[in-house]
């Protein structure tokens, strides 16, 4: 796992790495299906920008502050999603504050974008909390609802709500500084992965710089494999594409590719 | 977060811990959404089991090793999802084996099951990978698709593909000593969660025992919040309950209570 560096020197060779912490126990509960991660995995390589480790962790503030002190070095860069709300349980900017050891402060900025939102008189306590940040803190604009998320170093923090959240993430990403984004090609067979994964290894073993992953899928009673291969190197794609047309062909069966140009988005 | 020890001797009183590993880049990419996590939570805390963390990691063996060594000492059971199928990318059983210090070999029994299910002379060398486990585990029965998981001290091994992960646990799940459930109440109310918030925050401050979350939605332009109180104390839950009618009330709006057979499953 790399170690934590200034992103911004990241060219085209290291990988640039990130960790999403999912703050909030509906998810852990069940209640609630996580839609972020899909999101961000692929929001993320698109600028060059791996998603390498997820945590969904409760609502405890000294497990927020401990994961996010560890991840925090760990990674180029670190999202947060949850816990930004009005409410007594919306303790993420708390959690950043002492994680970082500033103050939490009425964000001026926070304040002025809420006042303009609601009608005079309507900005009560508890929505002023929603301008709460880690002094110093940079704002993230939130055109859907308005009250902003915050950057901190390499912590970016955002709202739970996938419509928010994926707002959030448009305002803020001309911040990162990604290396090359893996590419993708995935074909499609039907036939069960155990007959493919002798020859796969094979095409695996002359392609090091590609990883190559066999999903099986059972649909309607047919059973298939998806055999994805990802590289941030065309030419390495091209060459373990063909090794792995030469393998479907000498297995006798046919295989459906995916149109590449749904590649960049979908790793 | 309390440390790991024999579940057996959990009584009454301690939470029962679990961590989810839910491992493949397919999910970190975006390509593949997780389902595992929301079964997985619902059916612990059916069994008084309470998921405090999940993990999404890749497939790589030092990151999978220095994980499953990190969570199965801080948590009194682990599950894995993913990884274990015929192809070279399905390395968990592999990673199993270095994190405990324990060979890995060609478990007898899951050779058995393996040889009854394919036609003779089709259990080849990509198949017998599935029946490799570090020595001495305990065989998690796959009722959907033969291949089993398995168990080695407080760590769970089980399928990536929803189906099969939900066959094992239903397997598995006798193996389990849990505490109390968590039960829940939700209500919904349709009014913005900062309307809330305060008298949210002294419900919260009178019934410490009672975690109490506020969950807005936006559903169709209206705007609404769904309050959940957690506990495993039937008659704290009842007495929140009584004092978020009251707050309710007081808003002069109305409050829909979610039926509470629902509640067990889905806290």
């Amino acid at each position: 796992m790399p170690g934590a560096s200034d992103p911004a020197e990241a060219g085209s060779g290291r990988t640039v790495t990130a960790c999403l912490l999912i703050i909030g126990n509906e998810i852990l509960s069940g209640r609630t299906q996580d839609k972020n991660t899909a999101f961000l995995g692929q929001g993320l390589n698109e600028l060059g920008v791996r998603l390498m480790e997820v945590r969904v962790i409760p609502d405890v503030e000294q497990v927020i502050v401990d994961t996010l002190n560890e991840v925090r070095r760990r990674f180029d860069y670190v999202f947060t999603t949850g816990g930004i709300g009005p409410t007594h349980d919306d303790i993420t900017a708390d959690c950043v504050a002492r994680a970082f050891g500033l103050p939490l402060i009425v964000n001026p900025e926070a304040r002025r974008i809420l006042e303009a939102h609601y009608p005079p008189g309507q900005l009560t306590e508890a929505r002023l909390r929603m301008a709460r940040t880690p002094e110093g803190a940079d704002l993230i604009e939130n055109p859907v609802s308005k009250a902003p998320g915050f950057q901190v170093e390499n912590v970016f923090v955002m709202a739970g709500i996938p419509a928010v959240m994926q707002a959030m993430f448009a305002s803020l990403k001309h911040r990162l500084v990604g290396g090359k984004p893996l590419r993708s090609r995935t074909v499609m067979v039907e036939l069960g992965e155990s007959f493919v994964a002798e020859g796969l290894a094979a095409v695996q073993d002359s392609h090091p710089d590609v990883e190559i992953g066999s999903y099986p899928f059972n649909r309607d009673g047919t059973f298939g494999t998806r055999l994805v291969l990802r590289s941030t190197e065309e030419h390495s794609l091209e060459s373990a594409a063909t090794a792995l047309d030469a393998l479907i062909l000498s297995l006798g069966i046919e295989g459906v590719w995916e149109k590449t140009e749904e590649s960049p988005e979908k790793v």
